[in-house]
């Protein structure tokens, strides 16, 4: 079961804006046992449009196109889609009755003939009907291929894949497995764990797959494992984990697939009813953001201050003058009352506090560029930190915030194991 | 000039990672005058490395391809890069160098066989001096294409393309252009500024490119044109933006190529000496992010609370408990006083407060999923407002931000005038 992803618009070719809408069709159908063999990008042109699906037709069972189905003049995947097949385009009425009802009752406007076009399909499609936009998804079966197109707005993308495509897929293809285990480290470098699990790796049978996936801080092993047989599959990992487990015992920080240092330690706070506030300079945000995104976050996230000006950092979270002008405003004494300041404001349990220099530029601080100082407050006592990231900016925020959670999860584990 | 881009791991294809460098690569290449035909990403095996080196042979004049240089066995470009060009690998004496001063200075740790490994480059290849990590990029020229391999690490490769590469290739070609104009309107749907500009963009030369990009509360037209001849190639965007502007005076709010509403926001704060501050629920803090990325933020965000949790907003923003039993937590009055609150915790003169329901269920509040109420206060008094942005989730908050930003505009706009 081979796949290709193919999103299409110019605005992607120029760098314009990221494309996201590839990795979520992935995951989705890597979950029911496609292999995905290539994604790609390319122009919104009939050429461009029809010589990919072409190039695809028959060498993949499955291909997802995603963009050009707006009503303007330069979206053009419907009509190469429709003439691809040497279909014509026919108004399918259930899609104009959803377009009608939802630009006349929800935005209160007369419909265009723009609008009403929007119905329009290739009378031998399958319409994947688009409960959360105008534009219909398609799908067409030709020879040994299923070619399926789909908006390319975001969450209309995602709505049709998941509540309409895969379900779709699932009825459509034998059941097939892609087996992944993703062991989440942090700490040691990816030199260091590969030589320290060298012997282990070099007698991994061919068919299971190692990757490493390193970032700052943090590296990600994964093993894959593909086929049909589920028990086969799922037993030959964990044969496998448990032989690797033992090599990085102090380093391992969670073993779920989509496992992140950010739920390891909101998943810590649920389960230990614990409450959690932050107060941040250099980090600007980000802590909050990730311990808010997390689904059930109001279970233990009080809030945060972001104080970016000095000057908020004494208005608001109640830094000392003295210690700011004694210390310098990146010093674990600054980092050590803004956290008192947090867990005050928002009365949480703990509170993180991250004050540092990420550069490029020294700024209201002389500290050495990369430096960052943290720390933690919580009914078990005051911790402090510094640390020097390096360089770029990107690094050094990227290293302060997942330290942030090392230290918030050593911390819950330590007190309440 | 033709660019292909390829982006090299299973991680992506498995939807485990967005794919960022692609887009980077695309931007950094487009502003000097290559047309990127298509980006593509592949498995991190020898056999999907070269067939895409071959699809890519003498059909463009560069391939960029970033990830599998780490030092793991998993990663196999250098060496499939290296055989392709029927080459060997030497050690470079200055990586070399570079690699230990790095893990023998900075990590304090003696240096290991695999480190070593990562100074090895194919004799022939211009090597990229990498002064962020330790893996260098590759460059070769083969027949009519310049091959370039550049580790998949973001900062790396942004290092590597911006400081190195781009340069380079500067150097190495003719100059030739890209042309952008995007116009940013706030507003008016795609269909219906469609309609209202259609007799413009049916009179547009054919060597003048109009692409729509919509997106919650926004759409962006982008106009683009390509060619040697620079003076020429800005006069014929010029007419056209002349033509174009009177049609959309109303609902325009940019004309920077990567202009965006926090942009145009950040600028009217600086020129007008005004400062501002957020208090967030709904919107979870994404407003002082977006608020905060933009370089020189510090001259005018002072910060923002995240008060998640209904406790919060009272304890920390000071909205009285009284004003959410009588209106709901969701309502026009806790806005205005959580806005009030923010004003007065950061001494801001503008403060914009969030609060809502985005969904899918039913929260603190029973208001119908999809409300948002905003309050902005400043010196020149106070307002407030109620949204239904309809559903899922994901547009609820785009729309609540966008909308922020498009209320704080119209002040300062209105007031400074």
């Amino acid at each position: 079961m081979k796949a290709a992803i193919v999103t299409i618009g110019d605005e992607i070719l120029i760098g314009q804006i990221v494309d996201t809408n590839s990795a979520f069709i992935a995951k989705a159908l890597d979950d029911i046992g496609f292999q995905i063999v290539e994604m790609i990008s390319i122009s919104d042109t009939e050429k461009a449009i029809s010589e990919t699906m072409n190039r695809y037709q028959n060498q993949v069972d499955l291909v997802v196109m995603t963009g050009g189905l707006g009503p303007t003049k330069d979206d053009v995947t419907k009509k190469t889609f429709c003439s691809y097949f040497n279909d014509v385009l026919i108004s399918d009425s259930e899609v104009l009755k959803h377009v009608t009802a939802l630009i006349e009752d929800f935005y209160k406007r007369k419909i265009t003939q723009m609008n009403i076009d929007q119905a329009l399909v290739p009378s031998k499609a399958t319409v994947l009907f688009n409960k959360v936009g105008t534009a219909p998804g398609m799908l067409m079966k030709h020879e040994q291929t299923f070619f399926v197109s789909l908006p390319g707005v975001p969450y209309e993308m995602k709505y049709l894949v998941s509540e309409v495509l895969i379900p779709y897929l699932e009825q459509s293809f034998e059941p097939s497995y892609n087996i992944h285990q993703t062991l989440i480290t942090h700490g040691v470098g990816e030199s260091l764990l590969a030589e320290r699990i060298a012997d282990w790796e070099n007698d991994l049978p061919s068919y299971v797959h190692l990757a490493y996936l390193p970032s700052p801080r943090m590296v990600k092993l994964r093993l894959s494992i593909s086929g049909k047989d589920k028990v086969f599959l799922e037993d030959a990992i964990r044969e496998q984990v448990e032989k690797l487990l033992p090599l990085i015992k102090d380093c391992l920080i969670g073993l779920n697939e989509n496992e992140t240092i950010f739920k390891v330690v909101s998943d810590l706070l649920k389960e230990n009813n614990l409450t959690i506030a932050c107060a941040e300079s250099c980090t600007g945000g980000q802590i909050a953001k990730l311990l808010n995104e997390i689904p059930g976050a109001s279970a233990y996230f009080q809030g945060g201050v972001v104080a970016y000006a000095t000057q908020s950092k004494i208005d608001v979270l109640g830094v000392s003058e003295n210690t700011i002008n004694k210390n310098s405003v990146v010093s674990e004494q600054v980092a050590l009352e803004m956290a008192l300041g947090a867990k005050r404001l928002f009365k949480s349990d703990l509170a993180i506090a991250t004050t540092g220099n990420a550069g490029p530029s020294k700024g209201d601080s002389d500290v050495e560029v990369g430096t960052v100082c943290l720390a933690l407050v919580s009914k078990f006592g005051e911790k402090t930190f510094t640390f020097n990231f390096g360089q770029p900016r990107e690094k050094v925020i990227d290293s302060a915030v997942n330290k942030a959670f090392e230290i918030i999860r050593e911390e819950i584990i330590k007190n309440n194991s």
